[in-house]
């Protein structure tokens, strides 16, 4: 049941995408944008692939643990990035995204 | 904010989406398999436009009530079909598309 | 043979996501960001259902069309807007939109 | 200029992944349905990282070469699951797939 195994890591990469869309597009507003080129940048990478590491575990695919890898390391970036910038967005990304690394690499080790 | 106003849709987008995947995949070790084919494809096209969906509503798109009208529709059908199948996959990923439905219906209205 | 018979929408459709995601991340090295917000939005827009119907119709999906009719809207949109920005990646994105458009717009008919 | 010096691995990526869900949608109407369990489940894994995979590309990320690295690897499983089998669309989705491994090795080399 592959979906139940990985479901606490599937939620995990479930927050983390939506945390990172958001993310990305409230970034845009902000006064400093010019200086959010790598926040959003990586936020894009780090929901994407969070995306298809929930699909992939859901299918309860043989590459799971090979994308949970590396979303896990896209992820631990993407959160130190969204770490230094004070918006309340970037820190509730930050968040998503180091709970997101954790639970991809349990899941992948 | 985008993702907090659109939070109970997003998590029933989601959860379709895992349903479904999971249930494209179970599907295809049953001994009825060839019977299966309309659930396969249909679970296919509902998890990915749950995942759009998903997305377009984390992001804050101006599209995300047509996509969620469009992907309300293509649950619907996916859960009716599912229904019919005894199988405990199909039955729920039945239910999880019901219930996005439902969320979309109400979010794109 | 669906693949074959949507040869030129899917196509069409790839290269206005490559168009698109290109023209998203372009417009943030870009002097005057704080403007192309519409921009970038509208581009990850395009850029996903693009690849949605891409997928859609390479599966043979009966919902096919009906994501091909709201893809043809966002591309137009997406064109409408590239179209007023000089930056090369806007004016090539707002060709690809515009082609894109056309194609899923006689793919729906 | 990211899209054009990755021009000709997007390209492959995106055929591949048309072949991907063309084969994996075309597998379940086949006589031999249940032997084609392995095919099918790679069809779609191998189809949802070439997206990926494109869409980074498009988008000049900077984990572009480690995506492509995956997918390469991915792809080749891929090629070699469907050569076994002799259904037009196992034959041409093999060889989309061998041509994807090769270029996605090169970029990521």
């Amino acid at each position: 049941m592959s979906h139940e195994m990985y479901r606490s890591c599937i939620d995990a990469c479930n927050s983390c995408a939506t945390a990172c869309y958001h993310c990305a597009t409230a970034c845009l507003t902000e006064d400093d944008v010019a200086k959010m080129e790598d926040c959003i940048r990586t936020d894009l990478d780090c929901a994407q692939i969070c995306q298809l590491a929930a699909a992939a575990m859901a299918r309860g695919s043989q590459y799971a643990k090979q994308i949970c890898k590396l979303c896990a390391e896209i992820c631990r970036k993407c959160g130190e990035i969204c770490k230094q910038h004070e918006h309340s967005h970037c820190q509730e990304c930050a968040e998503a995204c180091m709970k997101c690394a954790e639970e991809c690499e349990k899941m992948s080790a």
